[in-house]
């Protein structure tokens, strides 16, 4: 059975500079800079990087209003002619139809293949602007800027881009490494604390599977970053893209260990999906899906009850749901969600459980009464 | 100046049995098969490569009515669910709105990162299908069974694959080998000789830049191709691909030396937009092409005048264009194609030349007036 623990035992040196986070993926290597106030050095970053002058900003109406205008000054600045796109706010713009206005107005905007592409914004951004860069020319460079705590823990690393299908989220993509990205923590002071909260369940799933430290670090300074305490932040936020870049670089392609990052996923995305993405936010669908997940664990890979506890107490402290009222209408459909997921194959659901914090099995095959018996819980 | 010479020398001997060419990309090396009545053994072939069950055939309402029926059998036959997937004949088809069209039907019926794609047509099938394989779930495996013999000895071999925006042709898409590719040259008899001519350019066109003695070859037994002899058609289809496959396999990504396999496109792309992809074929906008980049050869890099006729007279002989009417208008419209054409930077245009037949040089700037006076030479 593949088991990971603790990929690192590295400590956290809480000072408040900024922090390098080496992604190493051969040649598609690249780095992730971390801190405060980052944004305005965009463009200086870019000229390092030798990239051509034409370029485009893609963002969401709500995110550009509050920062596409110093995004763009940064790279006019630095000799880029970049050129604005903003798309509606929210997962609705995740479409191959949003892929193609985009794409028209790259094109349009005369980009070639030593022009860029810079993704300003949260998840739903990163991905689409993700994959843009990655189909448009067969592939042209791209900066990420998240601006949410979840996209700056999660979407920033791995290269996973995409857009949904009417028959499922993420089911269209590719896999495609940006070159740059940089994770402003200062941004992070105009999210909503709800997006806040939902950024947290990820980077409590890092400590859960990955890092029993950042976990104990975790239940003393949660309030902290709670607080947005920048060094906090920005120590918390570099651990976990350097958590999960050793994972992808182990396995760039999700065919083994990268499944790990699943945890509390494959319910998370199913109950999302159940509730047509309107009750949860993606970071509170996979919260409640650690429970099930660590729940699942405490049955069939003996986590001791004390850790499941301690994530159920995490969790609530950071203000995420930790269950949800189920019609047995609802988890029927939960079920029928589940074997559609990217990662089922031949109908069947591989979960990632976890035999003690800080540790993670994956491609555990878990029966419909296991199942069933923990969905009842929650 | 980068330039290359004839990058083999292999005999070519003159058998009816099949041919195998192995394409070398390390972990993304497969096999084309090339040969008489090879349709009815994709199945089988499909086992070997241990595929899931489920698997989707993307064909166009023209080939679908006469080879469909055939390749689905042969998938069930060997134990694979297939669903079949038309979509029109022709360019129109290559469009972002069928990506997702297709990309439905196939989670519509379950196919997962086991399944795979069977591309059965010629070059818009091939590219839309292998697009489709290229992005569903983040990129599936994927068949390419040819049918036309300009797809044969181009688009199966590369990974290029691709869809049209409003602004230009394969302006959207993804590099991706494909796992298998089937040429059957037996399918080639139903193929309209429009059709058959068209392909003949790309083929001459490899002899051009790389293989003096297939130029020569096909000096003396174009007829033989023209009148379908199986035994040939398998020969120069199988030293095409093997052709292309070196280069392709120095320069997947197309950074450098696979530059030379546009000899003739940069022109012969233009040619097409010019026409609104009415007038000509793609075939025969690159014969045109060719004619161009040949007599801009004889000025620039010294092309024998003696091999500019020879290339004339292979060109006409295989019933293919070689001049074309330009009204000034047109002309312009001409150049300002060129300059946003995918491998333009900074508007700046390489052409490939040739200094003698079977080498050839790209990168190369060739100015304004030397443009204009080859485009009013033809």
């Amino acid at each position: 059975m593949p088991t990971v623990s603790s990929l690192h035992r590295v400590t956290l040196p809480y000072t408040n500079s900024m922090r390098l986070v080496r992604i190493s993926l051969g040649p598609r290597s690249y780095s992730i800079h971390v801190g405060e106030g980052l944004l305005p050095r965009v463009g200086a970053e870019c000229v390092k990087l030798g990239f051509g002058r034409a370029c485009a900003v893609i963002s969401d109406t709500c995110v550009a209003r509050g920062y596409a205008a110093e995004t763009m000054a940064s790279l006019e600045r630095a000799g880029f002619a970049p050129h604005l796109i903003t798309v509606p706010a929210g997962e609705r713009s995740k479409t191959l139809r949003q892929t193609q206005a985009c794409c028209e107005r790259l094109a349009a905007h005369r980009l070639d293949r030593g022009s860029f592409v810079v993704a300003l914004g949260g998840g739903v951004v990163g991905d689409l602007a993700g994959f843009v860069a990655g189909v448009y020319l067969r592939g042209i460079r791209s900066v990420q800027i998240p601006t949410t705590l979840l996209a700056q823990v999660d979407s920033s690393v791995g290269g996973k881009t995409g857009v949904n299908l009417r028959a499922g989220k993420n089911l269209v993509g590719v896999f495609r490494q940006p070159d740059l990205v940089l994770c402003d923590t200062s941004v992070l002071a105009t999210l909503p604390q709800r997006e806040l909260r939902a950024g947290l369940a990820e980077v409590i799933k890092y400590s859960v599977i990955l890092d029993a430290a950042l976990f104990r670090w975790l239940e003393i300074n949660l309030d902290r970053l709670l607080e947005l305490d920048q060094r906090a932040l920005t120590e918390v936020i570099s651990r976990c893209c350097r958590l999960k870049g050793r994972v992808v670089a182990a396995d760039e392609r999700e065919s083994g260990l990268r499944a790990i990052l699943n945890f509390g996923h494959t319910v998370g995305h199913a109950i999302e999906s159940v509730w047509h993405y309107g009750k949860y936010v993606h970071g509170e669908a996979v919260a409640i899906g650690m429970v099930v997940a660590a729940r699942l664990s405490t049955r069939l890979v003996n986590l001791p009850e004390a850790d499941f506890e301690r994530l159920l107490r995490l969790l609530e402290r950071a203000g995420l749901p930790t269950s949800t009222p189920l019609t047995s209408a609802r988890k029927r459909r939960l079920g029928a969600v589940m074997r559609v997921d990217k990662k089922a194959r031949d109908g069947e659901v591989g979960f990632v459980l976890t035999p003690r914090i800080g540790e993670a099995l994956w491609g555990q095959k878990v029966s419909k009464a296991s199942l069933d018996h923990a969905l009842n819980r929650i």
